[in-house]
């Protein structure tokens, strides 16, 4: 590659790298979220999984597998399954979360109705199920399993924490892992698993998946008070003023005075905003320093994954993995 | 029992012949249900899960084990794990079909909120992969994700069918067997393949489960017409005002002139109703005996569900088995 030439983006990397298994991927999940007697099944999830997401989660079981020298059929099942697994969870967040929009389209619970977003997604869950069962390997149904549990955990406990100001940071990490990390982290280990390498790599690769997770959700949490919507979709203070208690905030709590504390109260546990609210939020999050201590978290975050998958053998692709931990905060300079 | 003692009903029966598995089944599930971090899960989950159902589902699975001759620790798993499955199916369909009440009690999107339903149901399925996981079986795992991709299929179909008259018999049976006997049978046969019987008991399982399972169904939705409240809980013509196509009116449409087939399509498809439709939809159900159709047809399954356990070993377990699928269809007389 040139000096001149643009540098491509490492998931585009991935996919490129990838594209074969990937095709199979591709051709598995519109086989397998078909219904010869519910078209509402295909119908409802064609729409999601056709609108071009980036697919990262599995590229990452793709890339771990091949990485470790996997020359099987599997990974593409599991491959399939965190993306049906993802899925699932994007339908029931759009519900949850009463969403009119995701990847710039309408969302199928506005096209169609709750209903539908709730039996589809239930439908996906139960297809990733059949599709792990499938390699017939036990410490993958493990893994994938407990995977499911912790984000369903994550997402219940975020509806309990995100508007209660004893949130504190340890929380927040488990909110994080149950929405972003733990299907990262399943996604990677899986991958090393059916390729049968040793336990420290096993690790090596799950590490890798929690970190680049965590790094990718605080960098996500970070930009909503940052500010750059063309990166995230999001405008700034989305968080705010739906009253989710991110990082940035958890901090600016912890360090509050008095008056300081009454603010948070009113607006984010009592939702009573007023104009110039997000300002002084601002404000707050400034005076404590709590954009460039999360900026940091982040960048730690990013560290970790990339000496996680220093202890593997150099590849091209555990090079282009690498990237991507860099790739995930970059966009925090 | 003398001739003086009221016989007791076969659900019960079975619950006290399996009371010592039955209380390790329960232990389990209050084990599994709890979570450290989110106390929204146990408090929702306790909430549908000691409301006192009749734990109908995992009895069946601990009796096709211990009938079977089973005598290690995986049946209780397997019973916990369909009772999860059962009561998070339960939660999305509150939420669904809008429901306020449930076994006489408020249910859990009105004494909390939906999004609480759907994030706890989400739970709950998590939680029955991993318990479904620990007997270490791959054959079980098929049986079991199978039933859970049926079950949403059928819900999903159900949808869209439900108010459609082009729904004919064969997609009532499918949407039947989504509801209510795909559960049922994965049940009884996940019994079987732990118990390691030969291949012939364990179909014989499954047929009885699932002939089981529609009989009830069927049951069900006749006594909608009949009126039965005190039997079913729900008053005479729920299913006609709430437009849900059943086997009734399926059989009724078949017969219908054009006059007829127009009432049902205003009622039903289109919903439109009005004082005395309800009077008319049953004068036409009894004009082509579709009553006793539909309770001829309840019949034929629950003596299927019989037939297919007289190939096992005689025991009291298989007899009170028995019973109950002459109980499931004892109302309809």
């Amino acid at each position: 590659m040139g000096l001149d030439t643009p540098k491509e983006k490492p998931h585009d990397r991935l996919a490129t790298l990838l594209s074969e298994d990937m095709g199979r991927v591709n051709a598995l999940i519109r086989e397998r979220m078909a219904s010869k007697h519910a078209p509402r099944i295909p119908e409802v999830t064609a729409h999601l999984v056709e609108a071009g997401g980036k697919r990262l989660r599995p590229l990452l079981t793709l890339a771990s597998a091949r990485m470790c020298g996997y020359d099987g059929p599997f990974h593409v099942h599991l491959a399939a399954t965190v993306e049906f697994i993802h899925t699932a969870t994007l339908l029931h967040d759009d519900v949850v979360d009463e969403s009119s929009q995701r990847r710039g389209r309408p969302t199928a619970n506005l096209l169609w109705d709750n209903k539908s977003s709730v039996l589809v997604g239930d439908y996906l869950f139960a297809r990733s199920f059949q599709l792990m069962v499938e390699p017939g390997n036990l410490r993958v149904l493990d893994i994938l399993s407990n995977a499911a549990a912790t984000i369903a955990e994550g997402e219940v406990l975020q509806l309990t924490a995100a508007q209660d100001l004893k949130t504190d940071e340890d929380i927040y990490l488990q909110v994080v892992r149950g929405k972003t990390a733990a299907l990262f982290s399943a996604a990677t280990e899986v991958g090393g698993v059916i390729a049968e390498v040793d336990e420290e790599q096993i690790k090596a690769l799950f590490d890798y998946g929690d970190a680049l997770g965590i790094a990718f959700q605080i960098a996500d949490d970070l930009l909503d008070y940052r500010g750059d919507s063309a990166a995230t979709g999001k405008n700034v203070g989305d968080d705010f003023r739906e009253r989710k208690l991110t990082l940035p905030v958890i901090k600016a709590i912890a360090a509050a005075d008095e008056d300081e504390r009454a603010f948070w109260k009113r607006t984010i546990e009592k939702g009573d905003q007023q104009d110039g609210d997000l300002e002084h939020a601002l404000a707050l999050l400034d005076r404590h320093g709590a954009l460039e201590a999360t900026r940091d978290d982040a960048l730690a975050w990013a560290e970790k994954a990339k000496t996680a998958l220093g202890s593997l053998p150099q590849s091209e692709l555990r090079d282009v993995l690498i990237e991507l931990a860099n790739f995930v905060v970059a966009r925090l300079y």
